[in-house]
């Protein structure tokens, strides 16, 4: 077994965090520490140490890349909480709650800006490349589902290249670059052809699948799981206008009640009554043919990523990574 | 004449963003060009390119390299107007403003990622380091200013780390950087080695020093200067409680009617009388002997830039250099 379960690599990333980021700024490294110990689930540096295992069996596990790209995603979501206004992240305060959007704002810049610098110190074109790039993508995914809020007649693609550019593009970039850096190691490859290598090209599809299918079950789990299974009150999605493929798979299906009750809640008016107006369109979705079509949708982008490292040598780390999929169709609720 | 001055400058810098930005994000794109619309001054790009030339009077000017400066510059005004909740930023509605923090968040974020994505992709280490160290200070720099908000007891020494870290570093890393990026395709240097060639130091030296004395000129201006000159209201510092070196040399000299009138302000009791109070601590720091120590310690800074550059070969460059520096202690009211 390779130290790659949950707690293995939160212990890695923690101790690296403890190590190298507080001795720099403390404050920060306080905020960043609070969230990695509120506990998430560690998939993405999971899925860089399990690509580079994938790639090359006997490259020693490099907690350090997957520590940045955790970090990565840590400082993504303090911005995003700022964003959402959101109260609570991993079922605990949010940083912006604890510190203020202020502090939150210039928390995220600090985070990115110090795994960048490390990132061009000690790892070779075309990483950081690849790192500042998903960034890019990232951001204009948020800016795109920013725009989007309220959007009932947002379409299925739409949403689709939302979520492939805020949350997809991360796991693609986890896979690529581990097997990127594992490739480095074993063979001195260097320059950007790195990336297409048939190996770095089979795990960047299987991050991409994975990450497309993670999303769209987490935009489920909003719709039908309880808030002490996600960390934060259900329908949170809903409640701030966010459009996702469970209400638009039940607008597509001509729900006359779920379209009255969304273009009600979503034009504002009702006043106090929205909250009443959020809780039956919620139990709607609950109950209507949205549910199985979504989870189909998640079974589709499942079978995409197992299909995607089919043809990779089998090995310990192919079996993880094969596990780590099939548990995005298992649904506790 | 070199294409230093500050027209051409921006003019280059915009031609560059609509051709190139505006390809991937329009929106953000959009709230960019507003900005460099509204006319900053150009000084980061210029000293960039000016530093090129000092390095070698037969570079062909970087005006690329210039602008990815600039957009730095720009990505942490759109942050720093969210941190601060400014309403104006060079006289016109900020991008919070007209946007909405939200927006502002991730287009600075977006910026910050294209940014350096095309620096990977473009320059040689060690310039995308030096970048994403100057981009960790700054934040640094900015936290610590945020932690010091409305603390009367801020040292001289404290208040010169916070603006070394938020404004000297980014003069320093432009001066440094067009330096190195001039030697690299001069002699095909490359590593981080060339970072300690005597010319470069100079330069960033020169950079950090200049950086120094436009911080402490700015922060004299908020105070002495009205608000068509400087394109926001004057007093801005105080009525955030920003401490800076005016209020902190006033309070060093003892002077009771500011210290009374700013512990008043800060504690922000007197309710409708505060902008009153306010009105009256900054009429009293105008007239303080304040402003002629805050003015000596522009000098100051204007004469260690002076200095760093003594060495270089006299050309066209250094001369623009000396000129830009000389403009630091002129004030025109």
């Amino acid at each position: 077994m390779i130290t790659t379960t949950q707690s293995a690599i939160r212990g890695v990333v923690e101790e690296f965090v403890r190590e190298e980021l507080s001795l720099e700024n403390a404050q920060i490294a306080g905020a960043v520490w609070a969230m990695l110990d509120a506990g998430g689930k560690e998939l993405r540096p999971r899925m860089t140490m399990l690509a580079a295992r994938a790639t090359n069996s006997q490259a020693s596990p490099d907690p350090i890349l997957a520590s940045y790209m955790e970090l990565i995603h840590v400082a993504t979501l303090i911005h995003d909480d700022v964003v959402d206004n959101a109260a609570l992240r991993r079922g605990r305060d949010s940083t912006n709650s604890v510190h203020g959007n202020r502090f939150s704002v210039l928390a995220g810049d600090y985070l990115f800006a110090w795994v960048f610098k490390k990132i061009t110190q000690g790892y070779d074109n075309p990483v950081p490349t690849i790192l500042a790039s998903m960034l890019s993508e990232i951001c204009n995914g948020e800016v795109k589902q920013l725009k989007a809020t309220g959007n009932l007649a947002l379409r299925r693609d739409e949403y689709f290249e939302i979520i492939g550019k805020k949350t997809a593009e991360l796991f693609a970039s986890c896979a690529e670059v581990g097997s990127i850096v594992a490739l480095q190691r074993a063979t001195g490859a260097s320059g950007p052809k790195v990336r297409d290598h048939p190996t770095v090209r089979a795990l960047r599809e299987y991050g991409w699948a994975f990450g497309m299918g993670f999303q769209v079950r987490d935009d489920l789990l909003d719709v039908i799981a309880s808030e002490s299974t996600i960390g934060k009150p259900a329908g949170s999605d809903l409640r701030e206008c966010k459009v996702t493929l469970p209400l638009i798979a039940a607008l597509e299906s001509g729900d006359p009640t779920i379209k009255e009750l969304a273009v009600r809640y979503f034009r504002g008016d009702g006043g106090g009554d929205a909250s009443q107006t959020l809780a039956v369109l919620l139990e709607q979705l609950r109950s209507s043919v949205a549910v199985a079509q979504t989870k189909r949708v998640v079974a589709q982008y499942e079978n995409q990523a197992l299909a995607a490292i089919e043809g990779l040598p089998l090995s310990e780390a192919t079996a993880e990574l094969q596990a780590l999929t099939r548990t995005l169709s298992e649904y506790s609720s």
